[in-house]
């Protein structure tokens, strides 16, 4: 049993317990958390729940350390520091600061002699390795990712935070003629607004100007002003009944062309349909945490990525199963 | 440069071909073919044509060498033998035999210190991988393999072969209703019967008994009689001018839960749309050859499948460049 650990109990967290429950080959040896420990309840029963300082102390008794926190101020600094210790997962999603993110866990990682997966998940993560199969088989052609229908977390908090906003849902939707021209093969030059629109479910406060909530939503540089946005305001009771959840999705597509002369035509596309984003993520950095460790065991060090592991180290089943079921 | 040869110069070496021609970091050094080299006219200027009991003299000008014959007869001989030689790569795709024939060559090729991937291009190959990285983000769930639209060449071999046939073409075309099921999460049941149709077009002989050729095709065992077969009888003209093409494509889909108590549903699929079937699978062979060579580069030796290799590897680009631009 792969003993491995959670650092961070919220979605993601509870998304990786519930899938290390599945897991066959793995276990989960303990939870660390900022919050206080005594205070924290888990679901999986008789499972330790330990601070996160005392990480270094309990790492002996475990292979892998699953780190669900955020990208924005969390991971920078966690991932990097976790590795020196004990080979590490991560989901960081900042696309921008990845090179430097891979510079600074691959140092901690080698120093440790550990491993440490970096920026796994769906996105990047899945939607990543399908861009690299389908750019490898087809280096003649043009990407295009849309996302959605699914509740993007970071705009749902962009609109909480305009004045007067109690609480918000935001929707990201793929503009479905623009997914159907690029499956068609037309390789369309597409703008951020011809790609996406934005729903937003507003609870505003009472006795706020809505109008003015409207407006500061839809004019919100990079957030909202490069797509068509619509506001819809809805009671505290809509938004609990009817936005609860956190699906999400999306499809990667690649349009590319082979033949002696690039005669013929070709689409390769990857999509997800998601009722919970944070359980599915949960559990490819559960897969990743496994292909981690087997990467460790077979002398790996350093920072990888979805992109250098062996998918057959993401299965718990073995290579001759593989081979017998799903080649 | 990664020094490739092409053994069998059919429709699949002449995609191989094709590929490489577009590879900034390989070149076709020659061709191999067991027909009479002189006679041999291949598209690239300036390679050579040998036979294909030179290879093992010339094997010390090559780094790879894409086996392109077919898996019934040429693949179970041939893939052994050249991995005695040099690192190769080859399309089994006989799916209950492939654990024998790993073995065979897996033995070979550790025994001439080599490294052979076998059974690559798109089922199996990307639909294989596509099938993992499923199943290890849901291991609670259901494959589904749909094939089509497109021409199966071994179902239009095998109306040929009846008496009274000039030519045929079959296409294999998944049922769209069930297609949609399995898309809507339904994880239905489904017989051979409700998930593809066969549409083949006959050209007969003059004066050859249509309705028995019609009644030969729609009873013939493990081809058609499970299936819902339609038969229509064109002329040679319209086969030329309507079907000459090797369209093809299908979709893996898994459908699986999440959560703590399996209560998220979740869809993961993976399309192919192919103008040419053998010029897609000749570029995905390209891409596995360039991952063999890398692989037998780092000290490997033995058999692999699409499963061991790190995606990394079957691109032309630097890793950094893949973070950057891909992840």
């Amino acid at each position: 049993m792969i003993r491995t650990a959670i650092v961070g109990y919220g979605n993601l967290g509870r998304g990786v317990e519930a899938a290390l429950a599945g897991a066959p080959d793995m276990e989960l040896a303990a939870v660390f958390t900022r919050r206080d420990p005594q205070k924290l309840r888990i679901k999986m029963p008789g499972v330790p729940v330990y601070a996160y300082s005392e990480l270094a102390e309990k790492a002996a008794d475990l292979d892998v350390v699953v780190l669900c926190g955020g990208s924005a101020t969390d991971l920078p600094v966690m991932t990097p520091e976790i590795a020196k210790i004990i080979t590490v997962v991560d989901s960081f999603d900042t696309h921008a600061h990845i090179p430097e993110h891979f510079a600074a866990v691959d140092a901690a990682a080698k120093e440790g002699g550990n491993l440490a997966v970096i920026s796994t998940g769906w996105d990047p993560g899945l939607f990543s390795v399908a861009r690299l199969y389908a750019n490898a088989a087809l280096p003649n052609g043009r990407d295009y990712t849309f996302w959605g229908r699914g509740v993007s977390q970071g705009h749902s908090d962009a609109i909480r935070r305009i004045p007067g906003v109690l609480d918000a849902r935001q929707y990201t939707v793929p503009v479905e003629e623009a997914v159907q021209r690029v499956r068609n093969g037309e390789d369309p030059v597409l703008t951020t607004r011809q790609k996406h629109t934005r729903e937003c479910y507003v609870v505003a406060c009472e006795g706020a100007d809505r109008e003015a909530i409207r407006q500061a939503i839809v004019t919100m540089p990079n957030y909202f002003d490069e797509y068509d946005t619509t506001v819809t305001f809805i009671t505290e009771e809509e938004l609990l009944r009817d936005h609860a959840g956190l699906p999400h999705g999306g499809s990667v597509i690649r349009s590319g062309c082979t033949g002696q002369n690039g005669e013929y035509r070709n689409t390769v596309e990857f999509s997800l349909k998601l009722d919970s984003n944070p359980f599915f993520t949960g559990s490819v950095l559960t897969a990743c945490a496994r292909a981690a460790y087997k990467m460790h065991q077979a002398g790996g060090t350093g920072a990888r990525t979805i992109f250098d592991i062996p998918p057959a180290y993401l299965s718990s089943a073995s290579p001759e199963e593989l081979r017998a079921h799903l080649l």
